[in-house]
């Protein structure tokens, strides 16, 4: 299969899903909701609903009333960058080449921006205009999913632990903590829905989550790899700056070479899927191969 | 009735619900649990989770099982709290007489503090142990209002307009938005959560509702009103703060004679209920009357 096609596909797709599960930039107060579209609508490749249709279809489901959860996630995904980026935080100018949220739109607004759009998440996954068919049962599953990788179980834990090892050394474990935390369990969540969604089989449910797991592992390791190799035109965003911080990262544990082979192990979780897997597998070797 | 007596009574229930609802202080990470618990037991009043009980109660229902959902709202109005005081926002230093979350942990935390309430609260309302006696369906709805009320059509869009009203003339219309939104969209859905889960009828519920959009209103004068002739040591913060930072008030529009009679307003309300809303008009009454 074609993976970039694919990927193309479902990004427009998820785009206009997007633009319609967030209110018009003139919606009164605008400067919220310029803010919100500006990070949203920045050129995100949005891997997580991708990640979460494609476990879907992995597991037989024909996917268009998932989009909206798909979206969801997304919206969750640009809150946590928008507040990742604030001075008191990572403290970044650039994100995908662009000036971050709080330098457009000042610190406050970023700050608003990131919870209104975490808090729309919830607003769009309940609303039982755009997901009439999906029972309200699965919803509250879903709900659960999404909440606790994002929460102080998940990505708030995991971007806790990392600013607080900023400038320190830190062991293999804590490294292992922040990344199945800050991303990987978002991710994780991603593909979860996705199998919630499809009715997946226990059996089923258990392989896509390991995938999903992975899958955050991957992708993060990837991101350190690229970070020591990578050019920063590539990146859209400062090279080495990880080394720079003083941050440990996979490569610095295990090098270059064992780090790409743990990556890989992604594919494993996916031996017991057939052909309707190869999105999943696809997605995969992408992560694993991407350069930017 | 003895309103004093029943708000010892439901804030000792609400205190201990929240007790069980956010993980131990020692959880790890420790800081945000910390830091989490530092906001969410600093004596507030619990004003929106009493509302929700005392709502279902005049619809008639028993409400043991509303307790999560109605610490939810406790968890939502405190991340609210934390992410006002920020530097970047009205950049405040003490809070109920006791340093600002970001005074005592430092703004990286209180931001992620605040993220991780108002995340908690959809993990709590979509956690089936907690909330088994709730339908999934009724479950949707409670989220939904939830959400909706904290986002950009409430809270979060009332908060932007107040920033930006900041060290400028609004008018009584922009007054009436960021009240309506920022402190009233949260309370009148506390009311209404609380009507949903006693699954009152139609009439019930828009009499409920638009107590609660009186409740709110009544709370944010009356603020106003302390604002200008409330103690210091009553308030636990800076007297006159309002003024000095040249906001509008309901006071500065109408008068205080014509602010307090609007307040009381919210009594009418409730004339089509018996007995058992009383604890939502002397909640009323307590509103209006309060020193502090």
């Amino acid at each position: 299969m074609d993976i970039k096609a694919y990927l193309a596909r479902k990004k427009d797709i998820i785009d206009k899903t997007l633009e319609k599960l967030v209110p018009p930039a003139k919606t009164f107060p605008p400067v919220i909701h310029e803010a919100m579209r500006y990070s949203l609508f920045a050129g995100g490749k949005r891997v997580r609903p991708v990640l979460a249709i494609a476990a879907a279809e992995a597991a037989g489901a024909a996917t268009a009333d998932l989009l909206p959860v798909a979206g969801a996630l997304e919206l969750i995904h640009t809150y946590s960058l928008i507040h990742d980026d604030l001075p008191a935080m990572d403290d970044d100018d650039l994100r995908r080449g662009r000036p971050t949220c709080h330098k457009t739109y000042g610190e406050a607004v970023a700050i608003l921006a990131g919870d209104g759009l975490l808090t729309m998440a919830f607003e769009v996954l309940s609303d039982p205009r755009r997901l009439k068919c999906i029972q309200a049962r699965t919803l509250v599953s879903m709900i659960r999913e999404i909440a606790v990788a994002s929460g102080v179980f998940g990505m708030v834990g995991g971007q806790v632990v990392d600013i607080q090892s900023e400038n320190r050394e830190i062991d293999f474990p804590t490294l292992e903590y922040i990344h199945t935390h800050k991303t990987g369990a978002l991710i994780r969540a991603s593909v979860r829905v996705g199998a919630l969604y499809a009715k997946a089989g226990k059996r089923q449910f258990a392989a896509l989550t390991r995938y999903g797991e992975m899958a955050g592992l991957a992708f993060q390791i990837v991101d350190d790899i690229l970070d020591v190799t990578g050019k920063q035109e590539e990146l859209g965003k400062d090279i080495g700056s990880d080394l720079e911080k003083g941050k440990k990262t996979f490569p610095s544990f295990l090098g270059l070479e064992e780090s790409r082979r743990r990556a890989e192990e992604v594919l494993d979780a996916l031996k017991g899927f057939g052909r309707k897997a190869d999105p999943l597998r696809e997605l995969a070797r992408f992560i694993i191969n991407r350069v930017n």
